[in-house]
């Protein structure tokens, strides 16, 4: 059976909210929340432009997400996320109590996993979806960013 | 020689605001952050009102006072907090580079240092001032509303 909303259709999603943070000079991380095959909130890294450490793509859009639903609590919610969470949004879906988790690329260094970060028991973690995708965007970020320095 | 501004003065100023969360019904945490003898921001926990799981009182006022100080970094501050700090809020402070962390009670289950998650290494830890006013003003908010339902 074709399947148009699998979890690659929502990474692209997220990609495309990366490739705005890129845009904007941010480190280019995006992110899509779905529920029921639609996307309830949206979001990339802003910690540049809005100066501050607590505005990266999850925690955005884990608040845009609660405003949408009325509740604080993203049961049933899916989110997209091109690159693996770091502890502070890791200790953040821990709260949400998220349903499922999907990233694209890994990170080896500030990733929840490597930290030992516990997201909560009913989380459901999916990895490498578009890993390569996510993973290039990211370097040629940094690559571009050395370059001008 | 008297010190009028010690680590007891600006607990009791994070207590203040632990209080104001209390009488919203929200778990009772509070915060100071606190730049050469002057409080820059305040906050409180505010996630039922918010309806938002990252509304803790650090996220708030990581935000606000980096909104204070123009600039993403904590690094010469110190935080002032009631309890200890859960993995979201340790993971933020880590990015925040914060110079100095004082807590009151600790939290065995749900604190940062129960989680394995990692302060930025700059960040010196104090831990136990007024814990035991701090622990009350807990204990007291959830035998209240456990006598509520």
């Amino acid at each position: 059976m074709l399947k148009p909303f699998d979890d690659e259709y929502f990474m692209r999603k997220a990609l495309e909210e990366a490739e705005k943070a890129f845009e904007k000079g941010e480190i280019p991380v995006g992110v899509v929340v779905v529920i029921n095959d639609k996307i309830i909130a949206r979001g990339h890294n802003l910690t540049e432009m809005l100066n501050d450490v607590t505005a990266h793509a999850e925690m955005q859009a884990i608040t845009a997400a609660a405003n949408f639903l009325g509740g604080k609590y993203l049961t049933n919610c899916t989110m997209y996320v091109t690159l693996e969470p770091c502890q502070m949004c890791a200790g953040a879906l821990y709260w949400s109590q998220l349903s499922k988790l999907v990233f694209g690329a890994s990170d080896p260094q500030r990733g929840y996993r490597a930290n030992g970060v516990q997201l909560h028991p009913k989380t459901k973690v999916v990895s490498k979806v578009l890993e390569e995708e996510a993973g290039e965007l990211l370097k040629r970020f940094f690559i571009e960013k050395r370059n001008l320095n």
